[in-house]
């Protein structure tokens, strides 16, 4: 099993994916998001990868059965149901429910690897069971981190080396590219404090300033959901 | 002053360079050929982004001054006078010489950053002295890792993180985005032995394959070289 890192969606285009298991992660906050909400009762999360798109199928959906969700700037917007906290995906909110989202970084970064064989979805909440849904496929893997308009960011790096940590410790035989040892020493050095390596980051910065502080809380906690959200046709569903 | 590194050519488009003081870094080996021959008396270094920009300003130069030289790869491209080994670029071919230089990542990362204020060009063997020219320079500045078809590598991003490790204990107040926290923590970890790191890596490992064994322990040396490559108008000069 050979596992590459992908630093940001801008390093590959759509074809480079084509038939390949890629694994997405923006743990602040969509991949957190989708988790969370399909973990609390969601029926599915469909990713969008321009608000346009998000409003015209969420027109043309059942009024009632459908949430539109999602960010500009980490804020709401207009006209939308939802934000982009996990925390607003409750149980109460979601259960039964079709979400469109929308997000800066990860809803494109899934929407760009469209031609895998399966996208999966992953954040620090669900990483064990990951980790165990990747070495029971046993195939080669991308990991691409959602990153921040294009740029590298930290939280989905060391999110990527803890993957691989646990990826490896069940799975001996795992070859890994330079990216992927470079996410693994990041993990090792600014995983200690997953809490404290979110507050320190550009993206958590932001989100504090922003008053979304309780979100950098519940995006740190490792291992609370045991799902594993795949995109399929268009669809994240468990 | 703070200070960006972006980990591959593809995470900003040229504009994003306009008035920005950048540093290029192509370890392996494109940098360390530019450092390595304007150090051994050549007049310029033009590097260029297509083999057929490079045939074109090679056939309109008065022969015997000018050399054109470059790699795909690793290997020297039929019909130039050198490759991409920093060991050919010695006093004795490249003294008085203008070079035209082709190379699959380096030199197109140089004149993707051609907006920028200042470009220079860093490497392991002049580390010291573009430090020193940054802390004074005073200014804002962007490392670009050359990396590899537009891929994370650990040998530029090593070499960042070791310079800003340089320009950090000269000058206190640096602010260092993600990226560059990154890169310091890798450089830490990997660049303990920057041979043995070298030797480790995806593009090192082709090298070695490729019978270019002694160009990585030239490219591993720090600091033996004392000069400051500046991309001006087209042209690389001291």
């Amino acid at each position: 099993m050979k596992i590459n890192v992908l630093l940001s969606p801008l390093n590959a285009d759509e074809l480079y994916f084509t038939g390949k298991t890629t694994i997405v992660i923006d743990v602040l906050r969509a991949s957190t998001v989708i988790t969370t909400a399909l973990n609390n009762g969601a029926k599915e999360v469909i990713p969008v990868n321009t608000v346009e798109f998000g409003m015209k199928i969420s027109g043309n959906a059942f009024s009632g059965h459908t949430i539109i969700g999602g960010e500009r700037n980490t804020i709401k917007i207009d006209g939308f149901n939802l934000g982009n906290s996990p925390l607003e995906y409750n149980a109460d909110t979601v259960t039964g429910k079709s979400i469109i989202l929308f997000t800066t970084n990860g809803t494109k970064a899934i929407v760009k690897a469209k031609f895998s064989e399966s996208v999966l979805i992953c954040c620090f909440n669900n990483i064990k069971s990951i980790a165990k849904h990747v070495v029971e496929l046993g195939k080669d893997v991308e990991i691409l981190c959602a990153g921040s308009n294009g740029m590298f960011c930290i939280e989905d790096t060391v999110c990527a080396g803890k993957l691989i940590t646990e990826i490896e410790e069940a799975n001996g035989g795992v070859k890994i590219t330079d990216a992927g040892k470079a996410s693994v020493v990041l993990n090792k050095s600014f995983g200690k404090s997953i809490n404290k390596m979110l507050r320190d980051s550009e993206h958590g910065k932001l989100l504090i300033e922003n008053g979304f502080s309780d979100d950098i809380e519940y995006c740190s906690q490792l291992d609370i959901i045991d799902n594993v959200p795949v995109y399929n046709s268009g669809v994240i569903k468990l």
